[in-house]
């Protein structure tokens, strides 16, 4: 029998889909359970195969993949270099089907939706999350009802919707429409499957134990990943925490949550010493992915951070900027904004002499540029107009004859 | 010493990256050397180094890579059904690092570049290519110049210039400035890699193996790929050709290349059983990325195809839009227009009764539907509009309680 665990008061409770917070404290619920004697079959080409052990599964079915993960670790010898460090990673999880990791967890939701036969899954995003519940709906053939805030440009609501989604646009506070969903999916069956659900969260797990075996089974010293409601950076963690229990580390990454300073709820209570967030007002940021002013697993992020030596930091959006336009130009990563955090958090890291030139570094890169191409507009980007007869002379002038 | 080969009219030239179209018939050379007792090397993680023995290169930088290869073989249950098939799969080309399969050519490009000590590496694109050139180029450190139409959207622009490359906007005739290109390419020590510079070619096959290695070393019946310029389908064809010349397979995949009729030189040449394809005058097609009125390579598409028992078909825009949500609302991928010509054009072959249920088909999917979200404006997308007070009653109305 499955359950669910309370980190915070330690309490447990059956497995239930529909119920994934505390009733007592408030805190996301995370999968209990944990299989014995796991060994990773890497025999099998899927991700979620190869490592099933580790996941709350008992079989995978594969008409409801994608191919998600396995997504490349490139080693970045240029940034490298320009941080004088030795061996600096990005684990670019814009290779999964729908461009960012939120596909890892989404994967997992559906196997689980499959097992339990339900008819329907529901999400609320303002974007990576949406698409990616949207195409896995899709895969499966399972109704997929998407709550998105009012104002959600045209774009992510459209190629959400090209699978076939019943999309909402909801007008209202966000943590309203948050709690309503999970109310609402309990009157009518359908899975919530958001942000901080424990299935999705193990499903983030994967990424770790990948980085561990691309790194020829070493631990990186750091970790560096965005964080917006906590539930990736929880997932990550886990997957580490799954090594050192079975034998296979002996200690843990210094994890490194950023966010974006203009809603660091996080990054803020962590500075203050404070176990829990505040809201934050007035949020405002170009790292539209990791903007959440209450983010529902930050009590349980902090407290993985705490109790695993971690840290949290924030970046402004200068820095940020700058970071993502670094990681294409010198690595040729088309990142968004909020993946390009780690980079520029990353520097704050060397500044105050935290990460050493031979530190193995290792940045998680969440989601496409492609996903924010209103970002573009912030750098200045140089384009020569010419003509056919005058090309020749616009080339000259760039690249003189060697 | 490397050889390229004129197919045409069986001329051999030294390789030279600044000439590789026969100066007797106009028609694109390729890589003649083959390597012998050509093997598999599946110990290495890296698809360039797995596939090595296949390509002109003598050792794999891996700094030059950026994870390219190795995308998924999605088994289509719901489409295979929908068509009465049981084995229909996509490759998922989208999953490459800047999302179409344009890096499989771009990763080998850069290595020969690297080998030979090239200072720059230009193209001429409308999208997909010019952004996965200016990617490799930022991550080699290599100058890139691009040359791009007038008219190409801005976003196109600015997601190839966050790269740091040399962006020439330019008026005036395609097939003028692609001949521009490589004069000038030759003049300032730029190499010009174009669509079917023939290193790029061979990078495409890799394809073609990984597909061969995921069906547990079986052949597919038919490979549908869409068709522009041509070099992908060559590339692909090459693929299965070296198989078959290594005694690993008996024969080849019934290749299928799909064109918008909008834009259809090579198709309308087939249809008319003539050798050569003219100019396609007025083209207007949604499918941008295979929309090329003069396709460089389309004789030696149009030869490959005749001699391994291949056809080439058109479809329309209102078939490919079809496709499209077909694929994005049945099997949760969301590709570009020019991808969606694959299951369009199957279709066509089921009509016909020229593709039968039991045989294996393989739709190679190119590039990300991310790539062209204008289109997404022509699928009418419902989305109820609602507020949190309204939200349950709006949901209901969807999903009834059950």
């Amino acid at each position: 029998m499955e359950k669910f665990e309370c980190l915070s008061c330690g309490t447990f409770y059956p497995a239930d889909v529909f119920h994934y917070f505390c009733p007592r404290c408030g805190d996301p619920l995370l999968v209990a359970s944990a299989k014995r004697g796991r060994t990773f079959r890497l025999e099998r080409r899927s991700s979620l195969e190869a490592f099933q052990d580790y996941l709350p599964v008992t079989r995978i079915d594969p008409s409801l993949s994608l191919g998600e993960g396995w997504t490349p670790l490139v080693k970045m010898n240029r940034l490298a270099e320009s941080l004088n460090f030795s061996s600096l990673f990005a684990k670019n999880e814009c290779q999964n089907p729908t461009h960012s990791f939120k596909d890892r967890g989404t994967a997992v939701v559906f196997q689980k939706a499959r097992s339990l036969g339900i008819k329907a899954v529901g999400t609320v995003s303002t974007g990576n999350m949406a698409s990616s519940t949207a195409a896995y709906g899709g895969r499966a053939g399972v109704a997929t009802c998407i709550f998105l805030k009012e104002g959600t440009p045209v774009e992510k609501i459209l190629s959400t919707g090209v699978h076939g989604s019943h999309l909402f646009l909801v007008r209202g506070d966000y943590g309203n429409i948050f709690r309503q969903s999970l109310s609402l999916g309990r009157k009518l069956g359908i899975y919530f499957a958001n942000s901080v659900d424990p299935y999705r969260i193990e499903g983030y797990k994967v990424a770790s134990l990948e980085i561990f075996l691309q790194l020829d089974r070493r631990l990186p010293q750091f970790v560096l990943v965005p964080v917006s409601s906590g539930g990736h950076l929880i997932g990550l963690m886990r997957g580490f925490l799954d090594l050192k229990r079975d034998g296979l580390a002996d200690r843990m990454p210094v994890f490194v949550g950023v966010q974006a300073q203009g809603c660091s709820p996080l990054a803020r209570a962590f500075a203050r010493g404070r176990e829990t967030w505040t809201t934050f007002k007035n949020a405002a940021t170009i790292a539209h992915a990791i903007s959440n002013p209450s983010p529902p697993g930050g009590r349980l992020a902090l407290k993985y951070i705490r109790e695993n030596g971690g840290l949290m930091l924030g970046v402004s959006d200068a820095e940020i900027l700058k970071a993502q336009r670094e990681l294409a130009a010198l690595e040729g990563i088309f990142c968004d904004p909020a993946s390009a955090t780690t980079l520029a958090g990353l520097k704050k890291l060397v500044k105050i002499k935290l990460a050493r030139p031979r530190d193995v570094v290792v940045a998680v890169i969440t989601g496409s540029g492609l996903k924010s191409m209103e970002t573009l507009k912030e750098h200045r980007i140089p384009v020569h107009k010419t003509t056919v007869a005058k090309l020749e002379s616009a080339v000259r002038s760039v690249f003189p004859e060697s």
